[in-house]
C-alpha cells in the first residue's frame, strides 16, 4: 500500500518534472530563437556586442545539451525502476536527441542571417589568422576550415543550426579520451589477459579483415552506382576503405551493460569487451593511415606499392608509438606516486588524497596531449595508459584515492558517453549537409541478408561475419577452451557501432563522399543501437547462453576445475612469459607488491636491484614470512617461491608455508595442478626456476577497479 | 633511522622527478618551437593540414599548463611534508608560471609568421562569420574581436605567445564556475548565517565603498598623470570606477588555508570567507553595470543622472535576477532528487549514485548556463545555487553521493584554482600588450603608506581600509559580539586579490586603459598573494589572534556560553525570521527534514500542505515520536514544538520529550536559554507560536559539506 502510493507519487512527480524540463527546454529554444532574431536586427551595433551575443548563444546551445542529458538521466532512473531492458540509456539519449533535432530544424524558422559576407581576396594562401580592415577598424578572424563551393548557400542559410554543431575535434580531444581511458582502466584484467591471444587476434586481424571486406563490398556498390548514374561525384577505393575502417570500430556498450546485468559468461564478456576496446584503437590508427595514403603520381588514387608500404609504416609507427607512449607515461606517475607514498607515510594521509587524485587525472590527460603533440594518436595512448595504470599505479594509490579516481572516471565516462549519443541523435536533423544516398545506404546495410545457421536465421553484417567466423575457427584450432558457436553468433550480433564510429565519421565532412559516409554511418549506428542493442536479451535466450554466472564462484567450483585449467594452459605460452617478467621485475620496480628485486635478479645486478627496490618491498617480504595476508589479498591466486621458502595461496586467502630448498608447493587443492604447471615451467623457463623463483597459478586475481556501477544490475 | 632513510630517498626521487618534468617541459617547448618553424615553411600546403597543425599546437599549449600543474602539485607535496607555510600552492603555481613565461618569452625566438594577412574590405559591418574566396576556394573565418590599430604589429609578431594566451571567456565560462560553486557549497553555513548581517554589510556596502574610494583615488592619479604628460590616451572616470570594481573582489584563499590549518577563531574565518565569496559576486555585477553606463549625449563620459540610474538598475536587476535564478534552479533539482529518493528506496541504491552525482553536476552547470543565456551573471547564480544546494539538496542525497559530489567539486576547484594562478604567472611575460605605467602602478599601490595603529605599523590599502574600519565601527554599534580591532586589522591584511580580479581584468584588454589596468592588476595580485599571503602567520601572531580553536568544542564549552548566546541574539532579528520560515516551510517542502507541513500551515491550507509534504516527513514525525535519532543527527541543535509534543535536543544528540499543550522545552542545559528566546519569540513572532510551532536554538548544526581537505592541517 505504502509502496504503491509512493511509486505513484514518484511517477506523478517525475511526469511533472519532465513537463518542467520540456518547458524549460522550449524556453531555451525560444530564447535562442529570439536572440537569433535580435542578431539580424542589430547589424550596426559594435563588434564586441556581437561577440558577447555569440557567447550567449553558446550558453544556450550547451544548455540544450545539458537539458537533454538531464532528461535522459531522469528517464534512465524510471527505466531502472521499471526494469525496462529494451532500451539502454545511450539509445534513449539518441531518441531525445532526435526529438530536439526535429524541433530545432522544423519548428523554428530563423530568418536568413545576411551578416555572413563573402570577400574576394587576392592572397594566395589561406592564413590561419586574418585581419580585416573594415572602414578603418581592424577585426581579427580565425580560420575555421575550407568550405566547398556547393554548400556556400547552406553555410549562410541557417546560422542557428550551425551553432548547435560542435567542432568535430571536440569529440576527439574532450569527449573520447575519458571514455577510452575508463575502458582501459576498468578492463577486467584477469579475464582479459587470459583471453589475450584471441582478443588481439580479433582486434588486429579482425579489424583489418572487416575493414577490407567492407571496403571491397562498398567499392562494388559504388561502381554499380556509377554505372546506374546515381553517383555524380568521385568516390575512390581509399574512400571505401576509410568507410570500412570507420565501420570496424565496435562499441557494444548496450550489450555489455546487459551482459553485466544478467551476469553472462565472463569469457564471452572479456572477449567482447576486450575486442571492442582494442578495436577502437586499431580503427583510429587504421583510418588515419588510410588518409595518409598518397601516391606520388598525377592520379592520386592509383595503386602504388610504395604508398601502401608508407601507409603500413604509418599504421605500425603510429600504433606502436602511441602504445609505447601510453605505457611509458604510466611510469613517471608510478614513480611519483611511489615517492609520495613514502612521503605520505609520515604525514597525514587524508590531506593528500586530493593531490593524489589530481596528479592521477593530470598525468592521464597529459598522456593524451603528449601523444597528440608528438603526432601519435592520443586515444590509443590513453587506452594503454589506462590499462597500465589499472595494472600498476592503482596498487600504489591510497584506498581513498582508488575510490576517488574510480568514481571520477566513471562519472566522466557516463557524461561523455551520453553526451555523444544525444549529440548523435541531434545531428540527424541539425547537420546541414546530409547526403542520404539510398543505394549507398543499402550497400552499407547490404549484409542484412538472412543467413541460415546451425540453429536460427540471423541477420548479420557480412563485414563482421568475415571477421568473427573465420577468425574464431582459426583461434579454436589453438584454443583448448573453444569459442563455441553460440558465442560466435552473439559476438556477431553484438557488433554495435557507437561513439568512436561517429567521431571518426564526423571528423571530416568536407567532401561529398565523406558526407555520404557520415549520413550512412549515423543510420548504421541508430540501427545497431536500437535494434541489436534492444534485442540482446532475446538473442541471449535464443542462443542459450548461460546467464547468472558468478565469476568468482565459477572459479572456485570444483566441477569447473578441468575447464579452468585448460583455459589457463591454452593462453600459457604467451601469457606465462609475460606474467613471469611482470611479476618478478615490473611489479617490484613499479609497485609495492611482488618479491623484492634482490631476490629475483642475478647476483651481478645486485647493486642495481637494491637501488630499485622500495623499502616497502622488503617489508612485504617480512610480512609474508610473518604470516601477514597483505600481499596475498592483493595478488590472489599466486604461489611464489623465493629464497628457500614457498608460499602458496589459493583464492580463498588460505595459505601454507613450507621451508626447504626444493620449494615444493604444498597447497592442498592446487597440488596436482601446480605440479603439472611446475613441470611445464621447469622445461620452459628453466633459468627462472634455477634462480629460485617460480609461479604456480599465474593469475592476477586482484579485483578489477571498476564494476560499472551505472550499468543496470537487477 | 628508517624515517630518515625513506625521507632522503623520497627527496632524491622527487628531485629526479622534477628534473624529468622540467626536461619534458623543455621538450614540449622545443616541439612547440619546431612546429612553429615548420609552420612558416609550409605556406603552400593545404589548409586542412594547417588546421591539424594548429590542433597539435593547442595540445602542446595545454600540455605546458598540465606540466605546470603537475610540477606545482609535486612541490606542494614536498611543502606539506616540510610544513613550509610561507608559500601557498597558489603562490607556488604563480612562480612556476612566471618561470615558464620567461622561457617562452626570451629563450624561444620564433621567426615572424608572415601568414597573417591584412585585407582591406568594403563591407560596412563586421560579420560574425566571414567567407573568403581565395583563388576560387572558399574558407570560413570566425570573428575573434576588434584589434586596435596600434597593436597590429604585435598581433602579427609572435604567433606562439599568442597561442598560449587563452580566450578570456574561458575563465568566466569554464574555470570560475567550479571555484565559485565550491565556495558556495563549502560555506560553513552555521557561522555564515550567524554573521550574515555583518557579511552582507561588508560584501555590499564594503565593495561599493572600496570601489568608489579606489576609483576616486585613481582618478586623482590619472589627472595628475595627464598634467605631467605621462598619459597620452583617454582614461575616464568610468574606467577608474571599473578598476575600483575589479580590485574590490578579494580572494583570500591563501589566508583561509592558513586559518584552516591553524584553526583560527571561527567567527573571523566566517567573516573573511563569507565576505570574499559575496565580494566576488558583487564585484562582477558592479563591473558589468559600470560598463553599462552609457549617457545619451555626444560625450559619452559626462555625468548623467539617467545613465547612473540605469546602471544602478542594471546592478540591482542583474544581481537579484542571478540570485533568484541560482536559488530557483535548486528547486527542480531538489524535487527530482526527492522523487528519486522515493524510487531508489525500492531498488538497489548503489546503481543510482552515479546518476545522482551526474544530475547534481549537470543541474549546477545548467544554472550557470541558464543565467548566462538570460543575460544574468552566471557566476553569481552559481554561487547562490551552491549555497542553496548545500542547504537543501545535500540532505536529500544518498550518503555516497554526498561524498562523491563533495570530492568532485573539491577536485575541480583545486585544479581550476591552480590553473588560474599558474596562468597568471605565465601571462606576466607572455601577454603581448602589457602597459606598465609606473605612476599608475604607484597609484594602485598608493596606499602603502605606513599607518600607525593602536599596536603596530601596518601597511594597508586605503580602499580596503575605507571598507573595513568604518563598516566595522558601524557594525559594532549593532553587534553584541564586537568585531575586535585585531580582527579588523587581520581582515584588512587578508584583502588578497586573486582569480576573480584576474578574470575581470583580462576579460577586456582592447583599449589602452584596460591594458594598463590589466598589467597593474597582475602586479597587485602578485604582491598580495606573495607578501600578504606569506605574512599571514606573522600577522596572526602580531595581532595576538587566538589559534587552535576547535569550533565544536568552542560551542560546547560552558565558559563560552554567555558569549555564544549573545552571538545568537545579535543576529536574531534578521536571522530568526528567516530560520523560522526556512525550518517550517522550506525544509519540509524541499527536503525530508523538518516538521510535516500539515502541522505548521494554517488549517485553510491543509489540502495544499498535504499535497506538498513528502511521505517521509510523516515518517520523520513518527520517528521523532518513536525515539529515533535520525532527524536529530541531521538537524543538530534544534528544539521543535509541534502538535502537543515538545522535542528538545542539544548538540550531543541527547534529547527529551515532554507532552503537554504548553510545550515547554525541558532540555536541562538549554533550559534558561530557551526560555529567554521563548519570551522573545512570543513577542516577535506571536502568530507562529499561536500555531504551536516554536524553535529554541535556531542553529543549523549539521556538518558543513566540506572541510577543505586539501588545505594543510597539521
Amino acid at each position: 500500500m505504502g509502496y504503491t502510493l509512493t511509486v505513484s507519487r514518484a511517477r506523478r512527480a517525475t511526469r511533472t518534472l519532465w513537463l518542467l524540463l520540456l518547458v524549460s527546454l522550449s524556453i531555451c529554444i525560444c530564447v535562442c530563437n529570439a536572440s537569433s532574431q535580435e542578431d539580424s536586427a542589430m547589424e550596426n551595433i559594435v563588434t564586441e556586442k556581437k561577440v558577447e551575443e555569440s557567447h550567449r548563444q553558446d550558453s544556450v546551445d550547451l544548455l540544450i545539451f545539458i537539458m537533454l542529458l538531464t532528461l535522459t538521466i531522469l528517464t534512465i532512473w524510471l527505466f531502472k525502476h521499471r526494469r525496462f531492458r529494451f532500451l539502454h540509456e545511450t539509445g534513449l539519449a539518441m531518441i531525445y536527441g532526435v526529438l530536439v533535432g526535429v524541433v530545432l530544424r522544423y519548428a523554428i524558422h530563423v530568418p536568413r542571417d545576411i551578416s555572413a559576407a563573402t570577400l574576394n581576396c587576392h592572397v594566395n594562401a589561406s592564413p590561419a589568422t586574418l585581419l580585416v580592415n573594415i572602414s578603418g577598424r581592424f577585426y581579427e578572424y580565425t580560420l575555421n576550415g575550407e568550405i566547398s563551393a556547393n554548400v556556400l548557400d547552406d553555410v549562410q542559410d541557417n546560422e542557428m543550426l550551425r551553432k548547435v554543431t560542435f567542432d568535430p575535434e571536440v569529440f576527439f580531444n574532450i569527449l573520447l579520451p575519458p571514455i577510452i581511458f575508463h575502458a582501459g582502466y576498468s578492463l577486467k584484467r584477469r579475464h582479459f589477459f587470459l583471453n589475450m591471444g584471441s582478443i588481439l587476434a580479433y582486434a588486429f586481424m579482425g579489424t583489418l579483415v572487416s575493414c577490407f571486406v567492407i571496403g571491397l563490398l562498398m567499392y562494388g556498390f559504388v561502381t554499380l552506382m556509377k554505372h546506374v548514374g546515381q553517383l555524380g561525384e568521385d568516390f575512390f577505393f581509399t574512400d571505401c576503405l576509410f568507410f570500412g575502417a570507420i565501420l570496424s570500430a565496435t562499441d557494444p556498450v548496450t550489450v555489455l551493460a546487459i551482459f553485466n546485468e544478467l551476469q553472462v559468461d565472463v569469457d564471452l564478456y572479456a572477449l567482447l569487451f576486450g575486442e571492442s576496446v582494442l578495436n577502437d584503437a586499431v580503427a583510429v590508427v587504421l583510418s588515419s593511415s588510410i588518409v595518409a595514403y598518397q601516391p606520388q603520381g598525377d592520379n592520386s588514387h592509383t595503386f602504388e606499392v610504395m604508398a601502401v608500404l608508407k601507409s603500413l609504416g604509418v599504421f605500425l609507427g603510429v600504433f606502436s608509438g602511441s602504445f609505447a607512449l601510453g605505457v611509458a607515461t604510466g611510469t613517471p606517475l608510478l614513480d611519483s606516486l611511489t615517492v609520495t607514498r613514502h612521503v605520505t607515510k609520515f604525514t597525514k594521509l587524508r590531506d593528500f588524497q586530493l593531490l593524489e587524485t589530481a596528479l592521477f587525472f593530470l598525468m592521464s590527460w597529459s598522456t593524451f596531449l603528449l601523444a597528440e603533440a608528438c603526432g601519435f594518436t592520443g586515444v590509443v595512448a590513453v587506452l594503454f595508459c589506462g590499462i597500465t595504470q589499472a595494472h600498476y599505479t592503482y596498487n600504489n594509490l591510497s584506498p581513498e584515492s582508488q575510490i576517488r579516481t574510480k568514481q571520477l572516471f566513471e562519472l566522466l565516462n557516463f557524461l561523455a558517453e551520453n553526451f555523444i549519443f544525444s549529440y548523435m541523435g541531434l545531428t540527424l536533423f541539425t547537420f546541414q549537409n546530409h547526403v542520404f544516398n539510398p543505394m549507398f545506404i543499402i550497400g552499407a546495410f547490404v549484409s542484412f541478408r538472412c543467413r541460415f545457421n546451425c540453429q536460427r536465421t540471423v541477420a548479420v553484417f557480412i563485414g563482421r561475419a568475415c571477421n568473427i567466423y573465420p577468425l574464431s575457427f582459426l583461434l579454436n584450432l589453438g584454443r583448448r577452451n573453444k569459442i563455441r558457436s553460440n558465442f560466435q553468433h552473439m559476438m556477431m550480433f553484438a557488433g554495435l557501432r557507437g561513439a568512436m564510429t561517429f567521431a571518426l565519421s564526423i571528423r571530416d565532412t568536407a567532401t561529398y563522399a565523406r558526407r555520404m559516409m557520415f549520413s550512412t554511418t549515423l543510420l548504421v549506428v541508430f540501427f545497431t543501437v536500437w535494434v541489436c542493442g534492444g534485442g540482446t536479451t532475446q538473442m541471449l535466450s535464443c542462443q542459450r547462453i548461460r546467464v547468472g554466472v558468478d565469476a568468482d564462484q565459477d572459479n572456485l567450483s570444483v566441477n569447473e576445475g578441468s575447464e579452468r585449467r585448460s583455459t589457463k594452459q591454452e593462453s600459457a605460452w604467451l601469457f606465462r612469459i609475460w606474467y613471469t617478467f611482470d611479476h618478478n621485475y615490473l611489479k617490484p620496480i613499479l609497485t609495492h607488491s611482488g618479491p623484492p628485486l634482490t631476490a629475483v635478479m642475478p647476483t651481478c645486478c645486485a647493486p642495481l636491484a637494491r637501488c630499485l627496490t622500495s623499502p616497502q618491498a622488503y617489508e612485504n617480504e617480512c610480512q609474508l614470512q610473518d604470516d601477514d595476508s597483505d600481499l596475498i589479498l592483493t595478488d590472489g591466486d599466486i604461489s611464489l617461491t623465493y629464497g628457500d621458502v614457498t608460499i602458496s595461496t589459493d583464492a580463498t586467502g588460505a595459505y601454507t608455508t613450507s621451508g626447504g630448498p626444493a620449494g615444493l608447493p604444498s597447497g592442498t587443492a592446487n597440488a596436482s595442478f601446480s605440479e603439472e604447471l611446475d613441470r611445464e615451467l621447469t622445461c620452459g623457463d628453466q633459468e627462472l626456476v634455477m634462480r629460485g623463483t617460480r609461479l604456480v597459478l599465474p593469475m592476477d586475481d586482484s579485483e578489477p577497479p571498476f564494476t560499472d556501477h551505472h550499468r543496470p544490475r537487477i
